[in-house]
């Protein structure tokens, strides 16, 4: 095909080898930690019938319609939002799991915890962090009329262990519980807890004199009663300390009480995995508002990267889905694996410390002993090394100038008729007589490593 | 969200978590063999311009083509197929390859080898083996200017070495060579090469009799001409013999001769590779005439399969991509794992032993015990053992029960103040005494295994 060089597509991040490396990696640990914990794949289709899509009134999201090519003339009086005929690409993958779930709900055991590594589609405007297609890794629990608390605490345990062994910056899973803050909103007397939480949603952005007045303009509240609305989400505590604050703070409310009953163990469930690089934080600001969470709520922040927002997020629902009979509870959290790399990568503060998988390049004498030197790799192969053989049979120089373009550690140098297998280390310059049945690379040499500068 | 009980959208298939598993397995076991021979990782975008999606003028794929919900009513006026805004689902991995080698020619190194395992999507008339989405997995190399002939070898020995590993029928892997036939047809005399490649293209479909007259009719062949097409097409050897077979056919032509000369090369590369489960042939009726293949050409069968067709083809483009100036040369070829997989799992012919990655489920004496369980299964956990703890304190029968519908083959019985750890094999009802930092599983119940019921 003969095209004019072609130009990156605006919201749609595509990697280099060396790049794509390291998201297997991710995505390979993060799917590892998951299976450890009994979590099955699923893997749902990118499509789903449009009304599906928009059942859960997310009218902000901006939904890729799909229509065949050749299925004829658009109709110009159809409304695609009444077609049901009509597709679209999924938006996230609980709407999508939710679905599954009903559909599939003879054939699944119950509770049935389910991770699902997928791409999904948003058509918003593009902007770091903001991708209109991306990777996100979720985890859920889902139960048939009952999902008991203890699963709440699973959840958080599971993906706090997944971040935790991920190649990034420091990460804090944030974790709150929206019957804490609806208790105590209520006890304090706001007259609409939905409009408090959605002031204080706005609490990273703007500063405390404007949340506030806008607590008192917009919630309904009187200057003491927002005041202490304030202070409950200026707590965060490492531990489950926070409950001593809250009490300070002299509401009482039953709903209220459960919630920190219920934030104290989770925290404590987490307890024990903080490392320099991952910490859990009972933060009470979190509340997701926008979404429909009905006790725990989680963020997760990256340190030094606070203005992509939460990169991982989710909580509890009392129906994750529902067919009229019966009502499915489920509680969950959401990755943006894409989120979390991307900028890492354009920042160059994470690559791979090669752009091919071969741990050995095995040299060519003259193109006559291609098949010599096919006969090692195979054995080099059969023990588990990625090999690749030279392209070319140039002179010795020029092959292992290609292995050092690639960043392949090692040449391998064929016996002949009087001199035996070498392998030359290219980064150092040693070369040693070698068994191609029975040498293999250091370990840290056997795949490509994962680096991350100035980390 | 409540909905009425989804059903499936036809084409686009969703399997149970046993059958993802056995996908997962295969996924990864492509992987490792394109890895071990030194392809890198490349993943595409979804979408493409839908100029560059029609480029190679396959106006028989129907493709999908996006637009946002909110991007305003559609214009009337506008045509999809002339504006350049408009994106489409990429169809196949070749299309975005051959784009993304283009896009990205400065930040590569030739010949470039890469392995590409996506999703694809085409709008056609569902059936077994035909899916509206679907997953494929690539190998290509591809060159600057030039590509030496040894990768066709290579290309094709490394898809062979993928396809025996995996746990299907018997595969049998055919090669031909656009150069063999269409050399020997123009020796024939042939006046259009290509009408005598379309038509033989049919030879599975129709008798030979048939062929014969279609021959005559449509590539404007006499009938002693017909018959020597014909004798060509029926020689398939699963070694080099073939070469002896067209020699006695007594045709000759330069491009045959090389053809012939690649054929052999190709087929001789593959040797060794033959086993019960998986057959190497040059078989010279393969042409696959609709695509633009200009030297090897390669189609697989499945044993007990045939109706599907081939579900691994591929072939050497002598231009893969051109930007006007630098042509890009090529071979590869490309697997529908779907295509492969989904009539296994609906014949029940290939599933997994398990719906859960755990091997153990670790009991629970009463709902006070959940951290004295929770934290056995982190003992057996931190020794790589996928564990879950049961959802609710019932009595043993019923928490064995609840393993034994998942398929978990392990319950472990937490130690108590007089009694000590015991864990049972469900399966055989045998029961020990065990220590949750050493005891492992059998090694073939550490993760589901693939099972083939009848193979």
């Amino acid at each position: 095909m003969t095209v004019a060089k072609p130009t990156p597509l605006s919201g749609f991040p595509e990697l280099l080898p060396a790049e794509r490396f390291v998201e297997l990696r991710v995505l390979d640990s993060l799917r590892a930690s998951f299976e450890l914990h009994g979590f099955a794949p699923v893997e749902t289709r990118a499509a789903e019938p449009l009304e599906q899509l928009l059942r859960k009134g997310e009218i902000d999201k901006e939904v890729y319609l799909l229509r065949r090519l050749q299925a004829g003339q658009p109709d110009a009086d159809s409304d695609p939002e009444t077609d049901s005929s009509t597709l679209g690409l999924h938006f996230d993958l609980t709407v999508p799991f939710a679905r599954y779930v009903l559909e599939n709900a003879g054939r699944l055991e119950f509770p049935f915890r389910r991770y699902q590594i997928q791409k999904v589609w948003r058509g918003e405007r593009p902007q770091e962090g903001r991708y209109r297609e991306f990777i996100q890794a979720d985890i859920d629990v889902v139960a048939r009329d009952v999902l008991s608390f203890h699963h709440d605490v699973e959840v958080a345990r599971v993906m706090a262990e997944a971040l935790s062994a991920l190649p990034v910056p420091p990460l804090t899973l944030q974790i709150n519980n929206r019957k804490l803050i609806e208790g105590y909103f209520r006890g304090v007397g706001a007259p609409d807890p939905a409009a408090v939480m959605r002031v204080i949603d706005k609490i990273d952005k703007v500063p405390a004199e404007v949340i506030l007045t806008m607590l008192v303009d917009e919630a309904g509240l009187s200057a003491e009663q927002a005041e202490r609305c304030l202070a409950l989400a200026q707590i965060r505590t490492p531990d489950s300390s926070f409950a001593a604050r809250v009490a300070e703070l002299g509401v009482s409310d039953p709903l209220l009480e459960e919630g920190v009953a219920e934030l104290v163990a989770v925290i404590e469930g987490c307890s024990g995995l903080a490392t320099e690089r991952f910490s859990v934080l009972a933060d009470l600001r979190i509340a997701r508002g926008l979404d429909y969470y009905t006790g725990t709520v989680f963020e997760t922040r990256m340190t030094g990267f606070e203005s992509l927002g939460s990169i991982c997020s989710g909580g509890r629902y009392d129906s994750l889905a529902s067919d009229g009979r019966t009502s499915y509870p489920g509680v969950g959290i959401s990755l943006g694996v894409t989120r979390m790399l991307l900028p890492l990568f354009s920042r160059k503060k994470l690559t791979a410390s090669r752009s091919v998988p071969s741990a050995v390049l095995v040299a060519l004498p003259d193109e006559e002993s291609r098949a010599v030197s096919d006969a090692v790799a195979a054995q080099l192969r059969a023990n588990g090394i990625a090999t690749e053989v030279a392209p070319a049979a140039q002179r010795y120089g020029k092959q292992i100038r290609y292995a050092e373009r690639r960043g392949i550690p090692f040449v391998w140098f064929p016996a002949g008729a009087d001199y035996p297998h070498e392998v030359k280390d290219i980064r150092t310059g040693e070369q040693q007589v070698a068994d191609p049945a029975t040498w293999s690379p250091p370990a840290e040499d056997l795949r490509p490593q994962v680096v991350r500068p100035e980390a």
